[in-house]
């Protein structure tokens, strides 16, 4: 069958009994579907008249009877019978996200692992008849430079290296390893890249090895969001034939895309990057390395690895120099990666002489809190509303997302990029809900009050006009059809604001255990490092507003941006601390949430406002 | 252009300017080339009447009148100019050689470096919640097997292999890796193979690694050979453009072939074998590493590398377990390579008490003498005579070959096959000389009497009778047209005779100068080895007779025919054996014979019978 996707102006061939989502991909049209095309999420609303099955239950269940009526369907259960035209309204569709890219930098021992070396060979005689290697071991040993041990490649280019300039060479040495030998005296630029593998958004960083300056940085969102938006529906979608295979490849992708990127926007050579560094939450690590991630998602929740792993970039796939040493960061549990362990190193908590806690908020939320004496993390599976997911009126932080709210009489908001209201995306959720709770269109219990409630006190009558309906379908109007994207309304629901309650509750109540089980409370702690989305996007007066984080009376606010990077490009950068990194695996006590009856009560009080 | 090699009525196309040899070895045609196509041996002899450029004067050189007015070319010289019949004769085929494979088989550590593990591991629960590899490192601890090290492949393996029977794994470790990880209680069977890679045959043996026992054997022609017949013209052709991958990717294949034939005769899979040991000369290394060797083709001859090393079989491109660590045994010298030291290893010289000498004859000559004591070795570009290359009349050990002669009023001779011969090799070559010489048919200094001096003596008549020509055209036919295949006679030339003298007298100039740099003379030497074609085709009676070694009054001689092979074997089987390989190539001392005046003197007199 022949399907056009507009407005993109693409054709492609599908088979009858395909759905419209599975086309798109084929297609590579980018169609949104955080639920992984379960059919619940309803993010992939298209516009499609003919060549379809009848809607299924779950459209009937998304779809309003407006929408049903003007041929809107969902992508992703709209079964292909014959040739279809698809429009895919600008909401629907996939855009570049913003991306949280800049951290903190810790203190870094000098440790180049990762070097340069000139040096000139004697030559041969019938008096002096060593073999090539054999004299430049010599060398090496004159200069205390250890063991001379090249890689096969660099055997293969020794022989005509030391033959062209009169025995000057110059070598590229990767630990005690040399990988490239060539003539002369000028040795290549020493490259290598950090990478942070979101769930959502992947980063990588370009670093100058003997400068230690970041010279790019590029980002994409991760292409495996296209089979499930959450670490669940991708775990699920691994177990299914060649599921594990293809997100292997997705991700590989996006890395070799954001290397290309980089090298490119600096003008260097891939071939020079000898080192990486990749962190990501554990379950991003397995798919990175193909390694099934399925135990993870049951009781007793455990991964296949967590400890630190050293590869060969061509073992991955990773174009760089094939013999790259690709260091996969060491997870802490199946549920607190090694974006974590790379937030701990960059905010240098194994150390700190008080209670620290730091808090990163992606798609996921995780904590760690302790001192040099001991260190607690936890994980809590609540993030994505932070992300826009699982609500309607949600989105990620792209162009169009209301950012910011502020009630001053009436309502005011703004928008990434100025653009007309398209959905709301974390820092502009908690900020609304900080404002509706203020202003007592939230009550504490988390239900909005009806129109005439709020009519009751003069100074709330332009909020109380932007009330409607009744129970679950209440709905708080943010922006009218005339100030929307596509003409249409943007609402935050009562189900909404259900869904937000129990994320923050979960992140809350995970705060509350670690300082419960760590002997701490609220006033004890001295520092609080705000990492990921949390900070850089998010209020923290609105964080605390809403009850998400507790009051800390003596604590030292810190936002750290994207401090699980900053752990990655410490770790690119400095062999102890990536040590440092492999011995956090031992050292940070896990806490298992879900087998604790003490976080389901703090869990139903979190989620009070 | 159409070119059509009969009999074997293959047809291919070549371009205009190549010559039929290029398009015989592209068309698979195997044609003998004993210079690599310089136009020297003489051994590309092929009918073909039209098509081609006039006949260069290399061809006017070594074809006679008879041969040119026949329509007689050499392949390696006939330039292509229009569509070509070509008819291949008998003599100019290339055919299977004999090998010799077995040899003797030293003692031997018991220190397996690959082996089998099976183990059950425990289970996870919420409170022994830790991961599957960390699991395993538990259950390795228990067992005191160290620490739990998995390649990728393995780690990729070990969540379905850990679930499937209820936590009972097997495992593939090579020395502390473990590469394959599978369910249930019934690991694979664990091979490995030793390749003895000549200049001109290739041998590999299958090896049970648990049993240690030899599951099968086979071997090939150095597929290299026809690019050049020795080691000189083999180095000339890698400093051709890609010259070395060529060399280097036929090595390899024919690695991969022997690799087949033996798993497909064992009936064993590929995938099981976990080790491999390499050895031959040091240009053979330097190729199959695809190292160039050029620098060893001149003054002061030093090879790219000498010391061993290790490789996974992945790198090389030879298709068994990839992670199978390929270990290529060390050179001591340019011109004295591995398969010398494994010749070392094998007779376990470098723990005699007294003095002994191995010698090994193959395409090259080389020889160790000594003790624990101390230890001396050499090689002389001596061996090709041996193996039929250089001689108007020499073939190696084929079908066809005259590998045994005796004169007892006439000449009589055996055939390597019963077959008609076609030439002789050096066994043949040897036993020839030695008859010649008590008969008087060749003089001390190597020159041939003429039919009539002979017949001075009645007793010789039948002898007189073959003998014909003058100077260096002499000749004593071996086989007249009625015997000798094709119809053609087989005689040995002045020029032929001049030729093994160089041969021999570079040989025993080499163990004379051997035992002067040792201090010692031939009454000291307790044992005498010999390796390679020597004491296995060559009747060590006939080698003493033309004076090839010298007599050796207290010695034992030990035949121990492919020791090369052996010791292989050996290094494959222990690590140990290997570590004394290792420190071989730092205990013995390397004589460059070049260099030395008293070696041109020693030749010269070698020379003479």
């Amino acid at each position: 069958m022949r399907i056009r996707f507009e407005p993109f102006g693409i054709t492609t061939q599908a088979e009858a009994g395909m759905n419209l989502l599975q086309a798109a991909q084929a297609a590579g049209v980018e169609i949104e579907s955080v639920c992984g095309g379960k059919g619940t999420c309803g993010k992939c609303k298209v516009l499609a008249s003919r060549g379809l099955a009848e809607p299924t239950r779950l459209e009937l269940r998304s779809l309003s009877e407006a929408e049903l009526a003007q041929g809107y369907r969902l992508a992703c259960q709209a079964i292909i019978s014959g040739d279809v035209e698809v429009v895919v309204p600008e909401e629907s569709r996939r855009s570049r996200v913003s991306i949280l890219a800049e951290g903190i930098q810790g203190e870094l021992v000098n440790d180049p692992w990762i070097r340069t070396i000139v040096m000139k060979v004697d030559p041969p005689s019938l008096d002096y008849q060593l073999g090539d290697t054999e004299r430049v071991t010599a060398q090496f040993a004159a200069m205390n430079y250890g063991q001379f041990n090249p890689t096969l490649n660099a055997l293969q280019q020794l022989p005509n290296a030391i033959r062209e300039q009169d025995g000057v060479i110059n070598l590229v040495m990767i630990d005690d390893q040399v990988v490239e030998i060539h003539a002369g005296s000028i040795p290549p630029r020493i490259l290598g890249m950090a990478f942070d593998i979101g769930t959502t958004t992947v980063v990588g960083y370009l670093i100058d090895m003997a400068t230690r300056k970041q010279v790019a940085i590029a980002s994409l969102l991760n292409p495996q969001t296209r089979y499930g938006d959450d670490v669940v529906s991708r775990i699920e979608f691994s177990g299914k034939e060649s599921g594990l295979a293809t997100l292997q490849a997705e991700i590989i992708n996006a890395i070799n895309t954001i290397i290309n990127e980089t090298t490119s926007t600096a003008g260097v050579s891939k071939q020079d990057i000898y080192g990486l560094t990749l962190v990501g939450n554990t379950t991003m690590q397995h798919l990175l390395l193909g390694v099934s991630p399925a135990a993870m998602a049951h009781s007793p929740y455990v991964p296949a690895f967590v400890e630190m792993r050293c590869l060969k970039a061509a073992e991955l796939g990773i174009r760089v120099h094939p013999e790259a040493h690709t260091w996969i960061l060491p997870n802490i549990a199946g549920w607190v990666g090694a974006d974590t362990t790379a937030v701990i190193l960059a905010t240098n908590l194994q150390h700190h002489d008080g209670i620290a806690l730091a808090i990163d908020i992606g798609t996921n939320g995780e904590m760690a809190l302790g001192s040099r004496e001991r260190l607690l993390a936890c994980s809590t599976a609540a993030g994505p509303a932070f992300e826009g997911a699982h609500l309607s009126c949600g989105m990620r932080a792209a162009d169009g997302a209301v950012d910011m709210v502020q009630v001053n009489g009436d309502l005011h908001w703004h928008t990434i990029g100025n653009a007309p209201p398209r959905g709301i995306c974390g820092s502009g959720l908690v900020d609304l809900v900080a404002e509706m709770l203020r202003n007592g269109v939230l009550s504490e219990n988390g239900t909005m009050v009806s129109a005439d409630e709020l009519n009751n006190a003069p100074s709330k009558a332009l909020l109380a006009q932007r009330l409607s309906g009744d129970g679950r379908q209440r709905a708080f109007m943010i922006a009218d059809p005339s100030q929307g994207a596509g003409g249409r309304a943007l609402a935050i629901t009562q189900r909404d604001i259900r869904e937000l309650q129990l994320a923050k509750g979960a992140i809350r109540a995970g705060i509350e255990i670690l300082m419960r089980e760590l002997g701490v409370t609220a006033t004890d702690v001295k520092r609080v490092y705000l990492a990921g989305a949390f900070g850089n996007y998010i209020k923290p007066a609105s964080a605390l507003a809403i009850g998400l984080i507790p009051h800390f009376p003596n604590a030292e606010i810190v936002p750290v941006g994207n401090a699980a990077g900053s752990g990655a490009r410490m770790a690119l950068l400095s062999a102890s601390a990536r040590q440092e990194a492999a011995d956090l695996v031992r050292r940070v006590e896990y806490l298992e949430l879900s087998g604790r009856p003490d976080f389901q009560e703090q869990f139903a009080e979190a989620m009070l406002f």
